[in-house]
């Protein structure tokens, strides 16, 4: 089956691809929490590995692992615990840029977090502002994490044909 | 990086661009109420200021601001607070036709709302039915609201690419 | 208005437009229930028809409607009553690949299924590893219903430009 034609002749022959790289700095719990459970399956734990948990993010997102490096937005949506098993994250975010070159812009990501790889690869479904028409895929990878303040830091790699 | 061919010769050089223009009429709260709060964090007041609030929306879509204008359809989905400071709105909602040439189709729609700003750009991300494919993005702005009521007239604008 | 040049002259004049079909097997109720209510507006029941009724789901994905064939994946993702009349479920899932060549991969779905309707299109937004950049469209049709055990057997048509 081929894609048929759908209407006047006008396309952009001149798309570019581009890999921008974020680090996240997520925080699980305690008052600096950027993480929250809102609710989960009646009588049930409300975690990560907990099917029907939902929870909202909103973690600063920097130019480099250094949580004093520039700020350039925030990585806010909805995580969803969507395996019986526990393995799986549905992800419903949006990167929310308000520093530099970017500011007013965002980047759609929906997928899923396999929780149990370090390399997690979501989609860019789209975005909005300098990233109109966005598409392409976004990795996840934890650089760090300390269990005394539930500090992770996650490099954010997006990959996408703009 | 280059993107590389992924198959057979098969590809649309016929896209064509479109802009359309509809209005939401949104009641915040009453009988008539389009939207209503799901849940929030246990403790918290649930409103679009407090991060965590999970809404559910099906407000009518019209050809025209005017309540008695032709009505094309729902805008159906989901809205969660999802900035720590009370900013922003995430936002999947899909554009559900029941009327005239739209009939049977959809326009998915994902982002976030500055809710500080008048002039608010989401993603288009996809369609179905007529608007299978689409990619743009969309503008949310409120054009009227009534404090009495607790009613919105929002102009949406779908820029897309089909 | 014409898209604009955006960069450097790099895009795919190859991409291959595919179908690929598969069952879902869905049970509502019960020990083996791969659908849950998470949650629902205040005062109400919690059903696929009361709006604000938001569902995690986790179905398995077969080759085959035999519940003994192939299974190839999980369909994972979040499910919400979303209109106030009790027509349509908006649907934000992820089939998430483990098994043979599409392991690893993931394809996402997004949009709002008509429940009184038997085909019901859906938009896919992306996908990850052997399906990233895809877009196309989703059906689900039931091809079975048992009352007794509330098992469905969903079909699922992805069609698909990689």
């Amino acid at each position: 089956m081929v894609a048929q034609p759908k209407g006047d002749e006008v396309y952009n022959p001149n798309q570019s691809q581009t890999t921008l790289v974020f680090y996240l700095h997520d925080v699980t719990t305690g008052p600096n929490a950027t993480v929250a459970p809102v609710i989960g399956l009646t009588g049930k734990v409300w975690s990560y590995t907990s099917f029907g948990t939902i929870f909202v993010v909103d973690d600063p997102v920097h130019l480099s692992p250094s949580i004093s490096s520039t700020q350039v937005g925030r990585a806010q949506g909805i995580l969803t615990a969507s395996a019986i098993d526990g393995s799986n994250v549905n992800v419903v975010i949006s990167v929310v840029f308000n520093n530099l070159q970017y500011s007013g812009s965002t980047i759609e990501i929906q997928g899923v977090s396999r929780q149990r790889e370090n390399y997690r690869e979501l989609s860019v479904v789209s975005g909005t502002g300098k990233f109109r028409y966005a598409r392409g895929f976004a990795s996840f990878e934890t650089s760090f994490y300390d269990a005394a303040t539930t500090r992770s830091i996650i490099r954010l790699t997006l990959n996408m044909i703009l």
